[in-house]
C-alpha cells in the first residue's frame, strides 16, 4: 500500500522515466537517484549498513557497497536482523538474455551477488528470462534459449558457489509449483495496475502483460520445491539494478495477500556508458560499453577513443582547474573496479587537482579492465558444455543444498 | 482476418452476448444461433455433412449430429477431406473444473467427442483448465486441482479409448513445449484484441488476460511432444459448445503467423436449463439441471416439478391445441438423449397434436435419464484412484499412441 503511493501512470510528463523497459532522462541530465528513491518508495542504503554488513559477515564490505554503487534497499535491515538471529535467507537475481556477450554493466549485479553469497553463505537462484526476451525483442524461442545458455556460461564464470546455486531459464523451468505461484500473483494484479507500474498500453501484446508474474515468483521459496521444500517462510534478498524495482514493488504488494513473505531488495545505480552518464548502456552501439569478449586491444581503443573525459581542453587549463570527476568516465569506472581504496583516493586527489592527466587515468583503467576481462575469459573457458547442463545443475544442487545449508 | 471481421467490443449494445464467460439474451428471448454464426463467422453444419460423416466412418451418425445439436463448424470439411486422403487428425476438447459434479449439459461435448474418437479412431487430448477456474472463481489452487481430478473421473467415465486419450490439468502440464507455444501465441495478440474478443476490461486482473493462450495451444500438436513428436502438421478438430468459439477464433488468427495449422471446430448449441431455453444452466441453482450424481428420486422430482412444459393449462385445451414443442423441455431433452428416431418422431407427432400428455413425456424422460445417469454412475465407480493417475495416464498413452496410430 504505502510503498506504492507514489505510483503514477507513465504517460504523465516526468523528468525521468525509469522502469525495466526504459531509462530516460531529459537531454544532458543525469539520473536523479534521490528522486527515484522518493518516487519508488525504497530506502537509501546509508553508511551504517556498510559497517553492519562488515560486522555481521566478518569480512570487508564489497567495493560496490563501500562506494555506494548499491545505494538503495527495501527491508535489507530485516534480512540482517533475521540473519543475526540465526535465520537463513536466499538470494535471487537474474538476467534477460538479449545479447550474445555481456558487458561490464551486466556483470555488476552478478559480481555483487557472488560477494553476498560468499559473505552470507546462502543459496542463490538465478533466473534467465528467455521468455521475456523472446517476447520483447522479437527473437525466436530457439534463439532466446541459445542466448540464455551463452549468458549462463558468463554468469557461472563469475565464480558462484556451485553447491549453493540454481540457475534456470524460464522456457526450461516454468511449470509446476512455479506456474501455480504465477497464477496466484496474476490474480492479484489488474491491467490498470501494470499500466501504472510498467507503462504498458492497450496496444501491447498480452505476452508482455502476462510476464510480470514470471519475474515475481522466484521471490517465493515455494517456487523451488526441489530446493526449499517446507521452507515457505525463507526470506529472499534480491540484488538488482534499480530499474527492476517495479517488478518487486508489485511482488511486495501481492506477497502478503497470498500468504508469502515480501522479498527484500538491495539496489544499484546504473553503470554508465563510455560516452557519459545519461542512463544505461546501449546494446546497439558496441562502442558504448566494454564487453567481456573484448580483446586487450579493443579495451585500449575503446577507453582511449570513447571514454568521456572530465579533463580540461588544454594541459595548461587542466593543471589549473583539475578534472571534473563528476562527469569523468575513466575515474568513474575505476571506482567500480579498482578495489584499492588508497589508490582510488590518490587518483581522486591528483586527477581532481590537475596534477594527474586523463591519459594516466585511462592507462590505469585499461590495465584494470584488461585484467578483469582476462580473468573472466579464463573462467568462462572453464565452463564447458559438460559442466554446464541445466538439468545436471538442478540435480546436483538439489542434493547439495538440501543437506548442507537449509 | 476475414473470420474476425465482425468482431465488436462487447460494450456495444447487443441483443445477445455469447463468450466463454457470459451467455446473455434479452429477457424471454432464445439464443439466435443464425445470428451467432454470422457474428462469429463460422459455417452452418448442413445435412450433407451428416451423410458424409456416415459414409466416411461407416457407422450411423451420432444423435447430436442427426438432430443438429452440433450445428456449426470451421473447416470440418477440410478435416474430412484430409481423412479421406488417409491423413490423420487429433481431437481436442476440455472443461473448466468449477463444480464437484457434472450435469447433463457438461456431458454433451464429451459424449460427442467419444463418438468422434470411436468413429475416426483418432487420438484425443482433454484439457482441464484448473488454472482458469482458480483465477475466475476465486478458488484456491488446491481446490481447483481437486475439482479437476474429480471431473476427470466423470470424463473418463464417458468411455474414452484409454489407449488414445491424454487427459491433463493445466497446473500439472503447463511448461516446456506447451509454455513455449503459449509465449508464441501471446506475442501475436494485443490487449485491445482480447478486449474485442472476450470483453475484458482494464479492471480485470492480468491472470484473465494471460489465459487465452493456455486454452489456445492444445490446438497445436507441438504442445504435446510426448504424443505428437515430429507431427507438427497434424490437424486438430475441436468439438465444443459455441461459447468457446472466441478462443479458437483467436487461435486460428494466430496459427498461420507462427507457422502452425489452424484448428478445425465442430460446435454445439447450448443444452437448455430445466426451466427453459434462455441460455446455459446455472451451477448456483441445483434445480436448473440434472447432475450425474442425482438419484433416481432426484431425477423424477426435478423433471416432474421443474422441467418447463409446453403443454396447455388444461387437458381439454391440450387435446385441442397440442404441446408447444418449441419451448417444451421434456421433449427437448428427449431429442438429446433418446437415440431411437422413430420413438422421437412418434412423441413429436402425438405430443404436438395433443394426443399425448406432458405427464407421459416426462415419464419417458425420467426413464431415459435414470438409465443414463445409472450407467454413468457405474462407469465412474470403476474409475478408481489406481486407474486414475495423471502421470500414469501420460506414460501409458505415450507408448500406445506412438506405436498404434500416428
Amino acid at each position: 500500500m504505502g510503498e506504492n503511493a507514489n505510483e503514477v501512470p507513465q504517460e504523465e510528463e516526468e523528468d525521468q522515466i525509469v522502469n525495466p523497459f526504459q531509462v530516460t532522462v531529459k537531454k544532458g541530465e543525469k539520473i536523479d537517484y534521490d528522486k527515484l528513491i522518493d518516487k519508488f518508495g525504497c530506502q537509501r542504503l546509508d553508511p551504517s549498513f556498510v559497517e553492519r554488513v562488515e560486522r555481521v559477515t566478518s569480512r570487508p564490505p564489497h567495493v560496490f557497497l563501500r562506494r555506494g554503487v548499491f545505494f538503495a534497499h527495501r527491508d535489507f535491515n530485516e534480512i540482517l536482523d533475521a540473519y543475526e538471529r540465526g535465520e537463513n535467507f536466499y538470494l535471487y537475481t537474474g538476467r534477460g538474455p538479449s545479447s550474445e556477450a555481456l558487458h561490464l554493466g551486466h556483470l555488476v549485479p552478478f559480481m555483487f551477488t557472488k560477494y553476498l553469497q560468499d559473505a552470507f553463505k546462502v543459496p542463490l537462484v538465478i533466473q534467465l528470462t528467455d521468455d521475456e526476451k523472446c517476447m520483447w525483442k522479437n527473437l525466436s524461442v530457439e534463439e532466446s534459449q541459445r542466448l540464455a545458455r551463452e549468458n549462463a556460461k558468463d554468469i557461472i564464470a563469475c565464480g558462484f558457489d556451485v553447491t549453493r546455486t540454481f540457475i534456470f531459464s524460464d522456457f526450461d523451468y516454468v511449470g509446476g509449483a512455479f506456474y501455480k505461484n504465477m497464477v496466484k500473483v496474476a490474480k492479484c494484479v489488474t491491467f490498470n495496475k501494470v499500466v501504472g507500474i510498467f507503462g504498458f498500453t492497450p496496444e501491447d501484446h498480452i505476452g508482455k502483460i502476462s510476464f510480470p508474474p514470471v519475474q515475481a515468483v522466484p521471490s517465493f521459496p515455494s517456487s523451488f520445491p526441489h530446493l526449499f521444500s517446507g521452507k515457505d517462510d525463507l526470506r529472499c534478498l534480491i540484488p538488482c539494478a534499480i530499474d527492476q524495482d517495479p517488478y518487486f514493488r508489485m511482488t511486495r504488494d501481492v506477497a502478503p495477500r497470498i500468504g508469502y513473505q515480501k522479498p527484500a531488495l538491495i539496489e544499484s545505480s546504473f553503470f554508465p556508458a563510455l560516452q557519459g552518464e545519461t542512463g544505461k548502456m546501449s546494446a546497439s552501439d558496441p562502442n558504448s560499453a566494454i564487453y567481456v569478449t573484448d580483446s586487450a586491444k579493443d579495451i585500449k581503443k575503446k577507453v582511449n577513443n570513447h571514454a568521456f573525459s572530465g579533463g580540461q581542453d588544454s594541459i595548461e587549463k587542466h593543471r589549473e582547474l583539475g578534472a571534473n570527476l563528476e562527469v569523468d568516465i575513466p575515474f568513474k569506472y575505476l571506482t567500480f573496479f579498482l578495489d584499492d581504496d588508497d589508490e582510488v583516493e590518490h587518483i581522486r586527489k591528483e586527477y581532481g587537482s590537475g596534477r594527474m592527466l586523463t591519459g594516466e587515468v585511462k592507462q590505469k583503467l585499461i590495465q584494470v579492465l584488461t585484467e578483469l576481462v582476462e580473468r573472466h575469459r579464463k573462467a568462462r573457458a572453464a565452463v564447458t558444455e559438460e559442466v554446464f547442463d541445466p538439468q545436471m545443475f538442478q540435480d546436483e544442487y538439489q542434493a547439495v543444498i538440501a543437506q548442507s545449508i537449509l
